[in-house]
């Protein structure tokens, strides 16, 4: 299954939690994992306490990882602006897998699924949700 | 599954190895995967060396990358201090997955299977073991 | 399955997509996910858009995070000289899982699996990949 979401360019981090468990519940399985992948390079997903606060606080701390405004090998060829992006995404990772337990994600209380727009511009962006269990 | 630690608070790395080859071996599962996932947002999970020096450099480098004395947004609303744990955990991620052979984990052989408390204070943690396979 | 592949030592990024995908078709599973998992701590991997500038930006960004230059207590006992590689190793994590889609990974276009290697020296190394599916 495929979640579809629209972003706004960094730093944009979406709650996709509601929309996972949604497939979850679609697919039937009492208890298995939920595997969340992004196709792509300049994005991620991850799972964080979704409230205001860290919502500048995981980006600033990505600015201390990898500056917007370091020198980028990646920008001298494809002057994009966005070789931070790249290495902010390989450090993260493109995915998660989550245990599912009574049909639904075994998260902590205030533990969301959350989506990293971590390219510089808007994108449509396609997550792929695959349930294993019974 | 479920496994249940005490911790202190952080830095504070547990080696939860053993706990999850009994779950493993329990399942009697052979060959497949083990997924582990901690719900909460301030701890995470990942493998390492379990030696006392790498138990110092770990935390050592989270603290360049999110300093304990960085000036966190989430603190300004909760004022519970731990804006820090919050974004190491979301970076370090909540999950991983490893390949069970022949009814054990598929480990290097110095490689180690740890929760990391990133919180300021002593947690009772549930760590959530699932395998798959055959 | 393992893929095996020899290593130059860090900074070291080696595109296994093709073995990956190679794996999964002889597995048969057209639907499910693929986890690739390396054994040992010193080793990580990701995904990455596979070109020359990110392959010295990932590197550059991994030795702002965990410089080769500072201080490792684990050092300090093995006298190796790779206490980086092992927190970077950590920091990135050993395992992801890709879902697959009709037979073949689920990847975007410009997305590679690639094994970092992030020990000093050559290495030989065996990635686990296991799949799941129907």
């Amino acid at each position: 299954m495929e979640i579809g979401i629209e972003t706004r360019g960094e730093p944009d981090i979406i709650d996709i939690t509601m929309k996972v468990e949604k497939v979850v519940s679609e697919t039937g399985i009492r208890n298995g994992i939920a595997n969340i992948f992004v196709p792509g390079s300049t994005g991620a997903v991850t799972t964080m306490e979704y409230e205001p606060g860290l919502l500048k606080d995981l980006p600033n701390t990505l600015e201390r990882v990898a500056p917007s405004n370091a020198s980028y090998e990646h920008e001298k060829t494809w002057h994009d602006g966005n070789g931070h992006s790249h290495v902010r995404a390989a450090i993260i990772g493109p995915s998660i897998t989550i245990p599912i337990r009574n049909g639904a994600l075994r998260l902590g209380t205030w533990q969301q699924v959350v989506f990293l727009e971590l390219d510089t511009r808007p994108r449509s962006r396609r997550i792929i949700v695959t349930c294993l269990g019974e």
